[in-house]
Parts: structure tokens; sequence; C-alpha cells
């Protein structure tokens, strides 16, 4: 190591700088979120635009903060996709609140890195606080230890790691599957709907992509419990091992809902994992007369929902819970002796549930979220998307030349505009360009999926900013776009 | 589905509730953040404290912002582990800094997920030209590709998992490993000082703990590379690959730097992957005068820095390097028709470079600190901590009775109270009482680890906010504690 120069303190920037800059942000953002739809939901940048923006080196001296936000005002609000946008109807719609806008600052001002409950005590526990409320705000009996992860895609994981680690014979977490003659192919199980982050937890966990088996789904997208019993049969017939279970309660494309209560009875009598992913669709059991979604899960063994996705506590925070955290521990659980704690055994320590060793206090955000809107105030906004969905689904059928494409239970819908007289590659290439002429208005962003050979679109409504006109809007955009058409009818063609 | 009860739109809480506790948590922050010394850096609460002060159900109906933040002060400050404390000395001491803290607040009120460009084109954009700024800060020349992750951990798990990838004839992604007589066993390379990490993420990617093969270090506990060899040579004659080598620049132990110029053209000439962890240390490399901790890394395949450990950037911020993104690529790509865009072939969409879909805007607290400090503020500071750990190191040096343990290239000092005449299980003994004396103080926070069979203390510099009479402080209670001690002295034994 060279020889350092001689140095002094600096510490961070002076407090009265905080205190400017912080009120002059704070400023911003209120006027952002009263008025959220005052920049386009899409924003109007080509690829490289923001970066052509940029300084390709950094500064070789501090800059004032002042220039810094002047730069967020000119080059990155100007470059950003308005998630808080009531517009905002792609992918999931999701959304920040105040209170959660709020709890990520203090957290961050804090700091705290809650690997082991003595680095962060109340992030620690307030972490199994928050999520046995959210445990009780969906309706679940007692019996799961929750975790917060920074995404679905890690509890996922996590699920299937746990899954291989419930069969410890398999030894697995010491041997490894690789160069060993013992070991069977191991086989997960998802509906042909289940989001990619099963493919990708299967991939990641050395199973292999083409041992997640793809279950056919019934003609309102769920999964075929007969089908999987059938693909686990001759699975073991042809030697292999199922593993995992994966059921989804609201399917990326449509919010399908697989029939998870016969699900589980079949794992069970198969000594299989099974893993509820409810990333999306699970959190709606907030609402009391939703409760019903969560039918069958006492009998999971995991499950995960996204406060990050529809619980206006801003992204990340996924609640993963099990109801084998032992299992769990035993997946992950490594202490070095830099890391040992005299309280070791009396707390949890959230680095043994899971990949990460760092943590961040992301449950503080989900606590004042729940306070500040409580069970009911949660349930009524949830309610409030679901009845602003099933209005939309009802204009689109009232309307001649577009259809539904799939039920929707609950706050996504899945339609297409379909003239008589058109074919599939038609439409697809009509509603693309509709989509993408809809989008490029600034004033609503829609995504698409494919269901079978149908291309269409999807409305899904989450945020908390959306309101019936932001619908309204959206319908009038979509129809206005067909209008101009020329394969708007078939008159339209000639 | 049950019917759903009508409902009507409740939006978020009023634009006034936010100013109103936006403005009170400013306040708290600042005076927060001016006296950091105003609580114990460990606090004073038992396990169960924390959970106990809260209701164990949530509120059925919304709770003012002002007894959420009144609970804040109450239950959870109290019960918070102060990271930000200039006494932190224990683990690797992380702290926040101001323009982090702004950058958090930003992202959170922007709430953007980045998984795709379109989805966030200026988040995208900027972690590129934020990962190239600390690129270019640490010396390195170019030719790398970088992606934010939440944690190291998961940076060195994307690692290994391109390792694997980086041998497509083995079809893991594809096939898995399980039930596969066609491969050998893979292994895994460490120093016996590498972080845990490593083994978890080859524990994880189902790679096997046993094949994490753990090479003896030299007397300065760096990666002895004859060992290296000799182990590769040995395992491959045993019929097993070895797939990848982790070389350390800064262990968790001592802060050893591997030789990584040497591993580097070992695992050219053996076809290797070469990760290297420098997820604290390496950050050091942004003094100039000690961008020799970056030798040899040009030749490695990926790096990981955490902005988060010692770049005053608030949890959770990884920076992860690849030369071979086409490699991380294909080995977590994957696009379902949900996300799939028309400029997907000309952008970076970041869901294809990792496990995790869901990104959130972590660059632009990077980018806000490195704007913010300049290059010159961050190597002054940095710089800052390592002079003071040798004066540290210098104080113990001299004084008799103490001993310094192991080398201190960077910031953190191993060293141990060692009377004469001690055993071995004495001073274990009298280092972790003097140790958990020192933290029950609560004006310094230390760790310990063990270096083969001797209890060693650990006093890590890197808050943004520690001065010399923080260090000297520690170095005071250090004393203290063994001058009342039993086994202070041969004579104070009777
Ligand atoms: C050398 C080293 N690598 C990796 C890590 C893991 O860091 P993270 O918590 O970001 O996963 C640590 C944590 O202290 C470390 O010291
Ligand atoms: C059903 C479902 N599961 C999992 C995920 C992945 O979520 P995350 O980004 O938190 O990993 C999604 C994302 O939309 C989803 O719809």
């Amino acid at each position: 190591m060279s020889d350092i120069a001689p140095a002094e303190f600096r510490g961070d920037l002076p407090i009265e700088e905080f205190r400017r800059y912080a009120a002059q942000l704070i400023d911003w953002i209120a006027e952002y979120l009263a008025h959220p739809e005052r920049f386009p939901v899409v924003p109007r940048v080509r690829p490289g635009d923001v970066a052509a923006q940029l300084p390709p080196a950094p500064p070789a001296r501090g800059e004032s903060l002042a220039d810094v936000l002047a730069d967020v005002e000119r080059v990155i609000v100007p470059g950003t996709t308005h998630w808080n946008h009531p517009g905002f109807f792609a992918y999931f719609s999701i959304s920040s609140s105040i209170p959660g806008i709020l709890g990520e600052l203090l957290a961050a001002a804090l700091d705290v890195n809650a690997m082991l409950w003595k680095t962060g005590p109340a992030a620690t526990e307030l972490e199994q606080v928050a999520l046995d409320w959210l445990r009780q705000l969906m309706g679940l009996g007692p019996g799961w230890f929750g975790v917060v992860n920074d995404t679905a895609s890690i509890s996922t994981l996590l699920a299937l790691a746990a899954a291989r680690e419930a069969k410890p014979a398999l030894a697995i977490r010491a041997r490894g599957m690789a160069g060993r003659a013992d070991l069977p192919t191991l086989r997960v199980y998802c509906s042909a709907h289940a989001h990619s982050s099963v493919d990708k937890a299967a991939i990641t966990l050395g199973l292999g992509h083409e041992n997640v088996v793809k279950i056919g789904v019934d003609d309102a997208f769920r999964m075929r419990v007969d089908l999987l019993e059938q693909a686990m049969e001759r699975d073991r017939a042809a030697g292999m091992l199922p593993l995992c279970v994966v059921a989804t309660i609201g399917t990326t494309s449509t919010t399908s809902i697989d029939p998870v209560g016969e699900i589980a009875e079949l794992c069970r009598s198969e000594d299989v994992w099974l893993h509820v992913d409810g990333a999306y669709g699970g959190i709606a059991a907030v609402v009391p007369e939703l409760h019903d979604l969560m039918d069958g899960v006492h009998l999971a063994d995991s499950l995960v929902v996204n406060p990050h996705k529809w619980l206006f506590t801003p992204v990340d925070c996924s609640a993963f819970y099990t109801r084998q955290p032992e299992v769990l521990k035993r997946a992950f659980s490594l202490v070095p002796e830099y890391l040992v704690t005299r309280e070791q055994d009396e707390v949890v320590n959230l680095m043994d549930y899971g990949v990460q060793l760092g943590r961040r206090f992301r449950a503080l955000k989900l606590w004042m979220v729940i306070r500040a809107f409580g069970a009911e105030g949660l349930a009524e906004r949830i309610r409030w998307h679901v009845q602003l969905a099933q209005e939309f689904a009802g204009w689109v059928r009232d309307e001649p030349g577009w259809e539904l494409c799939a039920p929707h239970p609950l706050s996504l819908v899945c339609f297409r505009h379909a003239p008589p007289g058109t074919s599939e590659a038609e439409r697809e290439a009509l509603n693309a360009r509709v989509m993408h002429e809809v989008n490029a208005s600034g004033e609503a962003f829609l995504s698409h999926t494919k269901l079978g050979d149908r291309y269409v679109l999807r409305l899904a409504i989450g945020n908390i900013r959306t309101d019936r006109r932001h619908v309204a809007r959206a319908w009038e955009l979509l129809r206005a776009a067909t209008a101009k058409s020329p394969a708007a009818g078939p008159g339209a063609r000639s």
C-alpha cells in the first residue's frame, strides 16, 4: 500500500444545507404529489437522451446541492416514467403515499443495517410486528413467520430454497447438486400463467429452467389441479422428485386465482412444498369481503405479498411468510465468528433467513402506512380500485367492437379492440398501435400481454391517486385511437 | 370472489399533512445529525422490549401522523442501534450523509420501478452513469458494465451465477444440476478469510457449501496463490471442475488484500471466472494514493464494491461490475410477453441482469453523494479514516499489555489486550468482557473476530462523523475497562 497523504476531518455537509435543501425538496415533492398529472406518465425521451445530458466524468470538487437539485429537475424528472401518475395503468400500477415516503426518509436518516438484532433491535422487532399486522389484515390465522425482502423475486427464491432444504436427506446445502449420482431431477410446478420470477428462481437455484413444469389452465386461467396431479405422477414414474408447487393469487397477465385449497391438499398428500405467490393480488385480501382470496393459504408452506405493489408503500418492500421458519433458517443460516452475538439464540437475526446479509429498515414505512390509513382506510382504497376496474370492464363490455378477454376478479382488466371481420394478426397490429398511441398521449400508460395467440391490452388500477375520471379518460383515449384507425371497422378499410 | 361493497375515492393523505410532518421530520433529522452522540450507540433494550411496546393488532382507523412520529421517538429511536453515531466502530462502520438522505427521499417520492428502461429511463441511464463515475473514481480503466444491487451478497451471487453460465456446455440454466450424470462437481475458491456471502451464494446456487474451497492465507491473511494452484490441480485430478475464484480486497476480519493480479493470471490460464469482493475495502481506491488497491482487477471478470459501506450512501447500494455483461445477461434474461417493449434491443433493461425484477432508483443517492462531495471530497474523507486508524494502531502498539493482531492497511485495526502471563482462554474472556463493557457505555461500539485461536477486537472507522476525539475516547474506554479488570495484570489477580 502506498503511503497516504495527511488528511483532516471533514465530516458531512453543514446541517444548514440539510435544512435548506430538504425544505426545498419537500416543497417540490408536495407540488409533485399535489399535481401528479403535471408530467406525462411516459416521458418523451429516446434511449440515451438522459445519459447524454450528464457529464461523462465525476466532478473533482463538491458541487452545491442547489445545482444537483436543478439537474434533477432539468434531466431526471423529464426522463422519468411517473409511477405516481394516476393514469399509470401498465404492468401493475403501484404508488407511494405520504406516510410511506416519510418512512423512507426516516429510514435513510437512521441508516440502520439490521443484519443482526443487535445492529437494529427496533428494525428487527418492528419487522415482525408490521408483518404480523399485515397477516391479520389479510384475514390469515396465526402461525406465520414473516420477513421483509426487497422483491417478490427474492421471496419466491427463498421459498424454493426452503423447499429444497425441506428434504434434508438430499443434503443439497452441504453437497450441492452437481456431480452427484444419487440425486433425482427436482421439479417445480406452476401454472402457465405464473410469473417469470418462478422461472428465474429455479434457474438461479440450479434446478434448471426445463424443470419448471408449466401446468395448463382452465378457461379462467386458473391452474388445473387434475393436470398438476398427472404431471407429478408422470414425473415420479420417470424417477423425478416433485419439490415445490407455486400457486398464484393474481397472475400477472390476468389476475387469475389458482385453486389454492385443492392444490394444498394435493401438495400435502404428495409431501411437496406449496408456495403461494400473491405478490399483487394477495394484498387485496385486506378488504374484508375479499378475505376469501386467502382460502386454502393456511395449508401452504410459504406466501409472498408485496406491500410495494398495492399497499402504497414505496418500492421496495416484499412480505415473505412461512409456516416453517426453521427450514428457512436451516437453508440460509451461517454465522461466522465476526457476526456472533451473545443473544443470538434468543432473538431473530434477520440475516439467518435469506441470502442477503445487509438489511435496510423497510418495515418502518410499512408500519407507518398501516397506521396512517388504518385497516379500514386501506380496505377502502383497494375496494375502490376493484370497483373502478369493474366499471371499466362494463364500459368495454357494452361497446361494440371491443371485448373483454379474461375474468377480472380484482383491479386488472384484459380487453381489446376486435372489429368484426379482422384477423388475429390485424387485431394484434391494431391493438399494439392503439396502445402506443394512448401511451404517447402522456395521459395514460397501458401495457399488453398475450393470452394464447390473442394480443390483449391490460388496464391495471392500483395507484392511490387514480380516480374515476382517469379511468374514463383512458377509455376516451382508447376509443379515439381506434376511431382514427384504418382498421377501425370493415368500412374504413377501403 | 364475493361481491364487494361500494366504495368511493379516498386518495392519499392531504398534501398539507405531508408539508407539516415532513417539516417536523426534517427538524428532527437535522437535530439528530447535528448531535449524533445524543443517543447511546448500542441501545439499552433487551430482546422483546420494542415489540412489547407496540399494539399486537393494527389500528382499525387511520391515526394521525403526529401520533406515529411520537411513537417513533418513544419506541423506535430508543430501540435503535445508531449506525450514524461517530463511536460506531463495529463490523464495518457505515453512515448516511446529507446528499444521500435527500437522494433517498426523492427516490421514495418518485417511486420509480426501473425493471425496464421504459419504466424508468432516467433511473436506468443514471445507474450506468453513476457507476461509470465510481469506476473512474477508483482508477479502473474502461470496459466495465455496472448494475446496482441491494447488497454485496446479491452481487457475489450474480458473479457465481455468471461463472456457471460462462460454461455454456454445462447447460445449467436450462437443465439444472440435479439428476445429471454428465456434470462434474463444481468448485469455488476463496481464502479462509473471505466473507460468508461467498458461502451463502454457493449454497443458494446449489453448488454446495462443501464445494467452497477455503484457501490458506499467509501471515498477513492474504490468499496464498501457491495453495490455490495446488487446490485447483488436486480438484481437476479428482475430476472436479474449478468454476470461480473469489479474491477479496479488504477481508471482513482484518481488511487483508488478496494478491489479485497473481490470482487473475492463474484464473486466466485455468479458464476460471475471477470475482473480486471489494465490498468495503475496494471503495478506498477512490483515494488516488490507494488506486493500487485495484491492481490486477482489470484482469478480473467481476467486481463488487458497496457505496453503502464506505461511501456515505444510505443502505442499500451495492455496485456490481462485470467485463462480461453478455454472460450475466445470458444467465438471467427472461422476457415474458407482458414485459416485452419495442426498444428492448437498444436499451439496458435492468431486469435482464439479475434475479430481481423490481428495482428501486438507488443510483439517485449515489449520484447525489458523488456530486455533493466531488472526487476530492470523497478521497479526503476516506483518507482521514485511514489516517485515524493508523493513529489508533500506533496508540495500541505503544501501550504495554496491548498488541496489534494483524496488518491494518485501511481503516480497521485488529488488536487485543494481552497481559503477559495470561493464557489464550483468559485473553478471550478478558477481551470479550472489555468489549461488552465498552459497548455498554453507549459511547463506542466495537466488535470482535477470531484469528486462528486468538479472540481479537476490531475497531473499524468509516463513519463520516467520526473525528479523532471519538477514536481517542474509545481508546480511553478500552483502557479503563482493563484497569478495572481482575486480569489486568498479574498483580491484580490475587
Ligand atoms: C468483504 C465483504 N463482502 C461482502 C459483505 C456483505 O455485504 P452485504 O451486506 O452488502 O451483502 C461484507 C459485509 O460486511 C464484507 O465485509
Ligand atoms: C404475480 C407476480 N409475482 C411476482 C412478481 C415479481 O415482483 P418483484 O418485482 O417484487 O420481484 C410480479 C411482478 O409484477 C408479479 O406480478
